[in-house]
């Protein structure tokens, strides 16, 4: 049966999941859905072009609409849940996807939408980028954070002596110390401190 | 020659930067080491130990004495420029030890003195603990955005009809589009942020 270039990407997505992304070659692929590579090869450029079509269908999960209809700061926070939200299940993805150049359409037009929504809100051309790149870096660490065990550290393992740290890790606070709880007060404390710069065209320099 | 735990650390760091975090295990290491598996085992307790060991490495490199003699707002914004330097070079260690649990005693000890300094700031027992998760998460994602491609995309690839997006890739502003700019902006709003929320106990819900 031939296969589709989305049933291609679907299979890398997994691949890169099930044995790691330095795994992922075309020749890996193919010897994974029974082809040939040549048979890939009619369908996809080459690796380069494969990691554009698994951004794409990463991408398709994150829901941008906010940024139609919210002002730029709530409608980053909503984006930004949405886009950890597509990444957070797929740890093998994010160093894959963060370290190489975007040439996916669909992506592109997702940065469209969100630096507009930026300029209608004030930021001047070319800050939006940094804007963009931060909530980026800030929801990826934030997925690797996700994938992490769930303590910050076992307080069994912690030196009595370091009394700080045992006195935070106790199980009473068990609530503030997830990766949830860090990415809700960290995304709004991000989303507030560019509000301020953005008001003010100054940050506090402390 | 005798072999020094540190030794075999150090090549674990190399091993895992040329060749993949995947790529590293005792058996590899030995072998690029020259030596039987067993030697190591003289040294290190098993893979988890010898990634503990090059966290200490790492850790080692990371400056956190702005806590002793700075408020904590601003001794968090030098110590995620350290922590990014200590990461940036190393981007095949980021997701090994983002997701790995800590047991090593010299990054215990760091987190021991971070959280007493946002401890005498203000912030209570548990909510330090998520302070700490998100600064490194942001500082773990900037490291990914420090090793990608400049850009955030290549104007040449960028169909024309996304005009914003054009707008803000123009070289006019590439002073601002650069990872090093974005995270500068974004650690300073991120604190700022937190500064607010730890001020007033309430965050701004947009």
């Amino acid at each position: 049966m031939a296969l589709t270039t989305r049933q291609i990407a679907v299979a890398a997505l997994d691949l890169a999941e099930t044995r790691g992304s330095e795994a992922l070659t075309m020749r890996s692929l193919a010897s994974k859905l029974n082809r040939r590579p040549s048979s890939l090869y009619n369908h996809i450029g080459g690796r380069d072009d494969l990691i554009e079509r698994m951004r794409a269908l990463i991408v398709e999960e994150i829901d941008n609409r906010a940024f139609e209809t919210e002002p730029w700061d709530s409608a980053l926070i909503s984006w930004a849940h949405s886009y950890l939200a597509a990444f957070a299940t797929r740890p093998n993805c994010i160093r894959l996807l963060a370290t190489t150049p975007v040439t996916d359409p669909s992506t592109l037009q997702m940065y469209d939408v969100v630096v507009e929504a930026l300029g209608r809100g004030g930021w001047p051309d070319g800050e939006a980028i940094a804007v963009v790149r931060t909530v980026e870096a800030h929801v990826l660490g934030s997925a690797l954070d996700f994938i992490a065990p769930n303590e910050l550290a076992v307080p069994a393992v912690v030196p009595p002596e370091l009394e700080h740290l045992h006195r935070n890790l106790d199980p009473a606070h068990a609530s503030l110390a997830t990766a949830r709880f860090a990415f809700d007060l960290g995304i709004r404390a991000l989303v507030e401190g560019l509000r301020r710069y953005q008001t003010a065209r100054v940050i506090r320099s402390p």
